[in-house]
């Protein structure tokens, strides 16, 4: 029962009530339809698990119950939200779980099971199901924190030192929203679903934990879709920041022109060589000129003051 | 049944019909989970009691109601909107009550209860749960009024005054509204659920006030909203005001630029020194010429004034 | 029956079937009481006639129907509007309604009501309720016509001479829109739960009249919407309309240096002191730069004749 | 039973089974009155069919079923979209159709019904209401054909040459949508309501047609939201524009200042009378000097060509 | 049965269930009238038939289900998405499929069809249905990954180097996604209401098949969704990145003109001709003057440097 393919693994778990498979890598269609077919998952199931570009939701069977989600990695090196698929089956005594890559996503679920007197261990394969969509949306928090972060970081560059890199990063911030939102939208169904299901495969104990569960993606929703009004704010922030230093660096250039153009001009003026310029003759007149020049300085600077641009 | 902490504090009320246990300070998990055990609190509330970043809820169990909302603090000093979670599980003849932080966010209603022949004493838990529910809520007024004062000072600053601080004024504020919606949103609707419920824990007279207090949410949710519309007409204002004086500041820059940028290439002009250059001998050239820039300069005044520039 | 305080000023009509008593100025609480308890107003229904902040909004109660609406009113002076609340309560031969000021917003309602042989004289107190919210909504219409009027002046005013007044008339129009939209959108509500209700107190006849009134209160609703899209509007366009004209001032400016700051270079070569500068000792030196200047004033203007700048 | 005012026409089409009385102008109250008693019109539709303000709504009464919608025209002088009130009123055996204006909006139907063998003959006032109503729809599709094709000659004129007019032509088309939408929102309801009415004037055979009005209806619904997004789109490609197109501006100012501002400067300082500055006095000075600012020219050429700006 | 028209194509498909006849092109309507009434479609379906504009929709009638959907074809010279119009009707034995131009959209099918073994042939008309439409969905998916990749290198383009063409291609990518909006959101209405039929023409093993179809049509508007937001937030980041430039553009010219201005006053004076003028005398005035203008040059540049403009 357990054809591990090359690079697909897969690792049983047998516990008291229940039989836990989980493949990892769905590369490998020939296992995925091994399994499908001693479970009887429907073709379009089936489908589902091979195409990682599903939709989350949540399908009844007679068989048992199929749900497909998307659990978040954060690829350290260039910060990008990345997704994978995990898809679930599960019926009376089994649980089948698939997972896009080979990197094991239930690893803290593993462990609870592996303790000897778990709780987990007693209940059966349907509190399994939502251990498992629970650890997933448990990864979206410190991904969030990890937004959260971004967006004060940038909040605080925009104010003191907006430079090239800061409309990027916006609207980088602003892509992986949308991503998350696209992963968190039907995942919210599903769950909706999961919660109100009346099914023999599901007991009313798990209900409670489902119901749970959904208070979660509801609050995981609500805060995805509060930094996307802040990362949009962001934007109105820059803009307004950028206009404030574009008028600042106008009043310095108008500041200055206003005051030397008119002083050039007059410089210019008895730089004339007409023969007849009475003023050149008078024995104080640059002085007097140095005079008048300082009088258009001290208004221009007044009349600058009175407009409280310095 | 009164374990107090060190630096917990938990404060009894003993009434005729219902004893009202009030816990503050969730960081002491123990005592928590006594009084959650005593009282059989289904583990997913005692959870959620102890996790203070719940969004509001109201669940149902067979031995009581549990519901959460978020009170508000404003811390005085940076002008920032905190909330403390608040958690309350109810049943027949008792009342638990859990603080997320020491300080009271119930003295009003404490004073009520210890007024000799207050009505309040003579109601049930489920009363209670609504009169605790109701001095939460009634905290959020005092703080959207503040909120609108701050609106209406921002609105002033940026039509007489906007300096360096007004973009970050506005964004603060918008990230204050954000803060209030995350919080009365769900609570919105655990106080629907609360009102629609039918559960031999509350009573039909208390219902009516339960729809009252609906009211009320709805109302502040409609004032969060309202504000949030102004807050973003702040920006507009903002983006526009400065837009305004940039324009401005480019018609002075204009202005005295094509004023005198003429008048100095005619003084340019005569300051050269060709051989041949028979208006320099001329008399009066130096007159005549002061006599045509002075013409230039006013009509060059005419065409700014035309243009309604100045 | 009639104890009317020294500013609240109480007005009884008796009809055929019913009595009407208008209590005008709600700072009046004891007399709002007496009536309260004579009438058996539920306690918070007396306390939402004395809360002149409250959401317009319906009840049923056992003894009749309690009910709140905002009245509009105009400050002339100052061009704001203003709201007065209504609260309405009426059983089956008996009607009472509270205003918050004491001015008399029903005075069309009673003149119908005097005249000898009306039609409202022979209809219940259902009706009478529905004939008073009805002469509220009335007075909505001129107002929404006033802000009509405002929007197509700014309109005007922004095309032609976008001022400083510009930027905060369109805010204050916002502002207002938003006041409306927060009376209008409860007393939506309340009348569509009018118009559906089911009770003893309200005959069938009148609820044709009350879907009515619903259908003028949507039409308000729409008028509010599409005039806040109008004044969202006005701020597109106040901002088209100033970075417009700043891009034509900038135009001018760049069309006078582009021109002169060549043109004063050479004059300013020409004007240097090197004792070996042959040009100017040509005969027709002098005449030969001004058509070199003239030359590349032409090409100047050719260029931004091109770019349709000029 | 047809008693013509001056000026409003009457015009009557009796078919085997079903009169039409069609009257146009709205203006003479007493005829409407007349025809309204003897046709025993409730009240409040004799009132809606005067207010020529209407909103688009379906009521059933006893005796039969009355709606309105608005008819759209285009003042083809001024380019402007008019609405013109329509009322139906019909019951099994005769249908009332009263138009706001003197114009005939049913050409098309009347036509129709006057071709001997017609279907609509045989048909009962229901089938004839449904074809007023579709005839009034289908006269929107022209008027949103000329929207698109103003929105694509608008978007043609932004990219080649955003002139004065730009602005308030995108402004005039986004008031157009509005009065569009505001015609159709309401015309849907009362279609929709149309569609599913159970009623004895009504025949299963017409709700086909009537639910085929509703897709048109719902078509045209989606395509005035596109277009309004298609306006938004306008304004926000037009202030790109003009963001672009300032920019540009400033480049070619800052191109020409920074070339020729140090040029000017080095000329002035040639042009100084210091007795003793030696560079006067050099035998190639002069043409040092030139060499050296075609070398300041040069540099700034690459410093432009390096940032791509020219 | 087959009658093919001069330029319609007809093909015929005869299972061992089911005959599918496939009309390509629309504008033969003599031919599309003769299949209708071979077959009984509703007048009404057979006009929407060859009203090549139809909202995607579906109908069922008592002998078979009506569906139309906008099948989608990018005009690979101008880049352009274009709409097709298919309408499908099946009942029992039969399904036709009309196509509004020539091309056939259904060959996937048909070699699946024509596959001797093939699960397709042995289902019926429903199936067929469904796989026809699937056909037309899946071609969405490629037509998206192509607008994905348009955004894409427009963000890189902007944030590089923002052109003439940039916000002409943005304003494009914003139709393109309006028409596919158009097109997606009333087919999921369709196949929503096709996925909750409840009809003898649709066997339940095939409506799996249709939710899963509805699944991808959702996932399809989810995507576009997205593409929407994505591309507004292009235009953000085309404004906030021409601000920015236009910032730069502006501190340069101030640079420039901040530093020469004032050095340029100073050597006007010092070219005035005034008899009087003692600093011209001395034997270090030059020297002493190009020291002063090279410290004001320095000073210049700390300030600049300050501001971190350098």
């Amino acid at each position: 029962m357990c054809p591990c393919g090359s690079r697909t693994r897969t690792e049983t778990v047998r516990g008291p009530f229940t039989n836990w498979y989980d493949i990892r890598g769905v590369h490998n269609a020939d296992l995925i339809r091994q399994f499908g077919d001693a479970y009887n998952i429907h073709p379009l199931a089936q489908e589902d698990i091979l195409d990682t570009q599903q939709r989350p939701k949540l399908e009844e069977y007679d068989n048992g119950i199929f749900l497909t989600a998307q659990a978040l990695l954060v690829d350290e090196k260039v910060g990008k939200i990345e997704t994978e698929q995990i898809a679930i089956f599960f019926g009376n005594h089994f649980i089948l779980s698939f997972q896009e890559k080979e990197d094991d996503n239930f690893a803290a679920v593993r462990t609870r099971l592996l303790t000897p007197h778990a709780k987990i261990r007693r209940r059966g394969a349907d509190y399994l199901a939502y251990a498992l969509l629970d650890s997933v949306v448990d990864y979206y928090y410190p991904i969030l924190d990890h937004v959260e972060e971004q967006i004060d970081a940038l909040e605080v560059s925009i104010l003191s030192e907006p430079g090239q890199d800061t409309k990027s990063s916006i609207h980088q911030l602003k892509r992986q929203l949308l991503t998350l939102r696209k992963a968190i939208v039907p995942l919210r169904e599903a769950v909706a679903k999961f919660s109100r299901i009346d099914s023999p495969q599901v007991k009313d104990d798990t209900l409670v934990f489902v119901r749970d569960l959904h208070d979660h993606v509801i609050q995981v929703m609500d805060t995805i879709e509060t930094y996307r009004d802040l990362v949009n704010g962001l934007y109105d922030l820059y803009l307004s920041e950028i206009s404030y230093r574009t008028n600042n660096v106008m009043k310095i250039l108008t500041i200055i022109s206003t005051i030397f153009i008119p002083l050039t001009f007059l410089a210019g003026v008895y730089g004339m060589n007409f023969k007849n310029m009475p003023e050149l003759g008078w024995k104080y007149g640059y002085f007097y000129l140095w005079g008048f020049m300082f009088l258009i300085f001290i208004v221009s600077l007044l009349f600058f003051r009175r407009k409280k641009w310095i």
